[in-house]
């Protein structure tokens, strides 16, 4: 008697999954290897921004009262009693009809509310002269419009790209809290699985799903155990199963999930004691998806097949990771684009397609990648980006809208966008 | 005298920095760390893919000829001759009314023409009946309908992601050819730049754009050699710029390019006898923006202030460093949005605003991330994209479609799409 499963939706599914996710605890980086992690902590300014009155150009600093009146027929002439450079502080207090030469990022001397530009004087050895009339802190940075000393200026959750390096460099934290990374284990199923260098044999295709995972594990800097392959036993399975559980705080099966004679997996979860969040889904491909969760620990049981694997990882592993490394934006970005080619086959459930995405001044559009049943390989090696058409739907033509997820983002948005 | 410089459009910055970049050479590694790089030679398909006809269904191997007729009145039997599992092949020929229990991948055996899934039996003992009759080559994957050997399935100058590991590993890559990565040099200049780990200094700011360059470069994978601060004084630069230039394939220099009286860098070119391809650029910020040519090294000189630097990095050193790599998509990926924000400075020449770009299934939105001066260091923090409004605008307002460049996405694309 076969088993008899019940889809569900695909948003209830990743619904499931992050309900359980957990994030995990944080740990000390030094700023240089912050890059790419998660933030465990606030960043705030320990000063102002900018921390003084400062010229945001190369020029002299005056009163702008002296310039009052100036024009091209009556010019007014400054005397240059200094010169500054950034990350030195004039020791003079600007007179009448005094300048002092300031550059890019100095700190404006006493007396001074105004910078002129280079570009606005006519230098006579060390005198200048102007044309036109400054406001009071005309050219002028004023301390704190960046930043005010305290204010919270990136929240904890966020990914650490290289702008808020520059900020953390900034406000002095040499060192940061960011989230502990998962560990997760990687176990291939299916005794037809060769390496990547043996031969091929009659029969056998080589495992591409352990190679592909460690990537999309290494594209969020997450490192992978490779646990091994599961044999086609049961009792090996549950052992090997159950060192990883113990190990991991995520392990990842590919095959083996299916209701077949040799799909072991479904059982082994019973044993463990495991809830199972779903064990199908309404997607194609990826249908067989199912997720479970002991100990705190999810077990993904991906389809064996590289396309299935592919998007079912995409889809719940994923955002389930970078929740568990506190990240507030953790799911695929969504645009809307336009299709390029007819997809004429129909959509019992929702479909996720591999897919070339390009937006242009002219308009959004996306095609599928290549070849579209669920074992192919060749058609993830060509998207940048899933097509998504809804469960329910007949076939598509050249020219509807569409919905798409982009792959391969740096961040991601806080919202599933789709039902 | 202030030498009087002549700004460029962007498009023409990029092109001239474009024409300079050279292919570097590549190198061999092996798969698992191919992730990331920029393929050096293209993935042929080194078999057919499926191998072999296979089953795409857990179910049983048939011969069409002998469903032909079955309904629900009318149920056919099947007898199950042998069991075989994905990885082994049958032995048997199927005769009339056999069959072989098959799983997911598993070769078809001899004689069989269809498959019959799991589902759509009713199983006793070792026969089952079917209620519907099956077509020649029904729930069966062909030989090399997924790719053909020999086909040209990635080309080179592809962005190594996931789904290419994917490809790579099926057809047995264990090793690949990669463009070898450019040797990048990092220089400081300004005496005003404090350590991330010193305390702040009256007149002095932290340097944050070397910490952001390097996040910069290892966001494509770039390690960087920290050269270290330029000091004051034009002969030492002059040695310290020689030198890196003679040990790297690029040296980016963050200040010194302006025109002021401690700007040594246009001098220093000049010694060096560089082509200055570029050193004025019609944008905000970052006009001062050079880039220099010498012994095909390339020398950015971008802007010491935090804003400028970065959009100087993203728009030229970025591209560059993909072109060397030998990247086929270089260039930011190009979106169009809603603005929701007015922003109402004119715009004399092309501004970049980083921005917080945000789609969604009611459509694409965009709005400034906050102050955005060109000395501003903490709207880089909060930003995904620039907004890109073109030199000779006035203000916009809230509503006006808008250009904007997404960061930070792995792959770009192929064209620089603004004028």
């Amino acid at each position: 008697m076969v088993e008899k499963r019940q889809p569900i939706p695909v948003k209830e599914a990743i619904e499931r999954v992050m309900e359980r996710a957990r994030p995990l605890n944080s740990e000390i980086v030094p700023l240089d290897l912050a890059y790419g992690r998660i933030l465990a902590e606030s960043i705030i300014a320990s000063h102002s921004v900018p921390p003084f009155d400062r010229s945001p150009y190369d020029g002299f600093a005056v009163r702008s009262i002296d310039t009052n009146g100036a024009s091209g027929d009556s010019r007014i002439s400054f005397k240059v009693v200094d010169h500054i450079g950034a990350g030195t502080v004039s020791m003079h207090t600007i007179g009448e009809r005094e300048a002092v030469r300031i550059m890019t990022g100095a700190p404006l001397p006493d007396g001074a509310d105004a910078v002129v530009m280079l570009e606005q004087t006519v230098i006579d050895g060390d005198t200048f002269t102007i044309r036109k009339s400054f406001s009071p802190l005309e050219n002028v940075s004023l301390k704190g419009e960046d930043a005010k000393e305290g204010e919270m200026i990136v929240e904890a959750g966020t990914y650490i790209h290289p702008g808020i390096i520059a900020v953390m460099a900034t406000f002095g934290y040499a060192k940061v809290s960011v989230s502990k990374k998962p560990v997760v284990g990687l176990l291939a199923t299916g005794t037809e699985l060769l390496e990547v260098s043996d031969p091929l044999e009659p029969g056998k295709i080589r495992n591409s799903n352990g190679p592909m995972i460690a990537a999309q594990l290494a594209r969020m800097g997450i490192e992978y155990r490779l646990l091994g392959t599961l044999p086609d036993d049961e009792e090996a399975c549950y052992e090997l199963v159950k060192k990883a559980v113990d190990e991991c705080d995520a392990v990842i099966t590919t095959g083996g999930v299916s209701v077949g004679d040799f799909d072991f997996l479904p059982a082994i979860y019973k044993r463990l004691g495991a809830d199972v969040l779903f064990n199908k889904v309404a997607m194609r491909p990826g249908s067989v998806t199912t997720v479970a969760h002991v100990n705190n620990t999810f077990l993904f049981g991906l389809s064996g097949n590289p396309s299935a694997c592919f998007t079912g990882f995409e889809l719940f592993a994923r955002p389930a990771f970078l929740l568990m490394m506190g990240c507030d934006k953790p799911y695929l970005p969504y645009e809307k684009a336009i299709l390029t080619e007819d997809f004429t086959k129909a959509n019992p459930f929702s479909r996720f397609i591999r897919a070339v995405y390009e937006s242009t001044p002219n308009g959004a559009f996306v095609k599928p990648a290549g070849f579209n049943k669920s074992n192919a390989v060749t058609s993830i090696a060509r998207g940048n980006s899933f097509i998504v058409l809804p469960g329910g739907t007949r076939g598509f033509q050249k020219g509807d809208e569409v919905d798409v997820l982009l792959l391969g983002t740096e961040e991601g948005v806080e919202q599933w966008m789709l039902d």
